[in-house]
């Protein structure tokens, strides 16, 4: 699956519920900063280190995934609905970081 | 570009200014709060109608874009450090919450 | 009760626990984020009028009224740690505020 | 000055600006949440232990009682629109969190 049908897939989803009032850019904003507060959580308090071993947990590897999958989705709709292509706005962005911090 | 090719640049952009030490989940989870953070406050006076239309706007259209790609550049970084698909994690959320919330 | 009482309250709280080697100002910045994300959940899909009926629905009432309480406990907890005075903090900025954004 | 004092006092400032119809529950949640991603900013590349000195530099913890200030102002706001007691919310949320997890 690439971004674009993940995109059409989440737009489908959306239609077929009657869900679209509700996916303003304004209400998706707030939907992925929800999703991004469970994401912290499970990492509020461990160590850096203990944060790389993270996954060696299965359920809260499993616990993690979902939380990620919950904020890609979100993502990847407001994208959709404000017409960003989320690959070329980034590999802009990171050329644009190569020259702002040169590398050693 | 793919994900993946991103998760690779960004691996080699990190490597070059010797940053890993500084990318560890606990620190990109918090890095890709911030940057939601940002996002956020594009649309938090307007709207739900305006935020529909904050992308007319050329200057605003350019630092939302601008956001939504230092959001993406975080969460594909913190998959790629947890060993997560991002697509495939969707997929597999989007499957459950088709019979989570079934059509109508 | 006074602000500087329920500081002192979370301060035996946490020592009560051995949570202190927890309580550092990035692991509470986190967990205050992860709160906040809790609180913008029970408005994401609300328009701006239905938010301000929020609090109408007796169960809404509660949860929100929670929420608003972690979010406030993790900001008391954490100015009390870096040794900040919140209304202090708060009654500067507002000054400077009366300057920046003159009144009609 | 209390809590109530700077919540009449950001009352009488934003009807000096005609800013009441922005301070919808919505919108605040988004403001609050803003604030808290610039706050997070701060901490976000240090190690814990590093957090614990953040205020020993003295233009860094200008901004961090900046940002401080910012998300007090913007919940106390957010709670008065609610009519949210902050302390007595978080007095009776400490006592259930007495019981929830005893002391050793």
């Amino acid at each position: 699956m690439t971004i674009e049908q993940l995109a059409v897939r989440l737009r489908e989803f959306a239609s077929a519920r009657d869900w679209e009032p509700f996916h303003t850019p304004k209400n998706l904003a707030m939907a992925l900063t929800g999703e991004v507060g469970e994401l912290i959580e499970h990492f509020q308090w461990l160590t850096p280190d203990e944060s790389a071993h993270a996954m060696d947990d299965a359920e809260r590897a499993e616990q993690v995934t979902d939380e990620l999958a919950d904020v890609f989705i979100y993502l990847v709709r407001l994208a959709d609905i404000l017409g960003v292509d989320l690959l070329s706005a980034a590999a802009a962005k990171v050329d644009r970081n190569e020259h702002r911090f040169p590398a050693r």
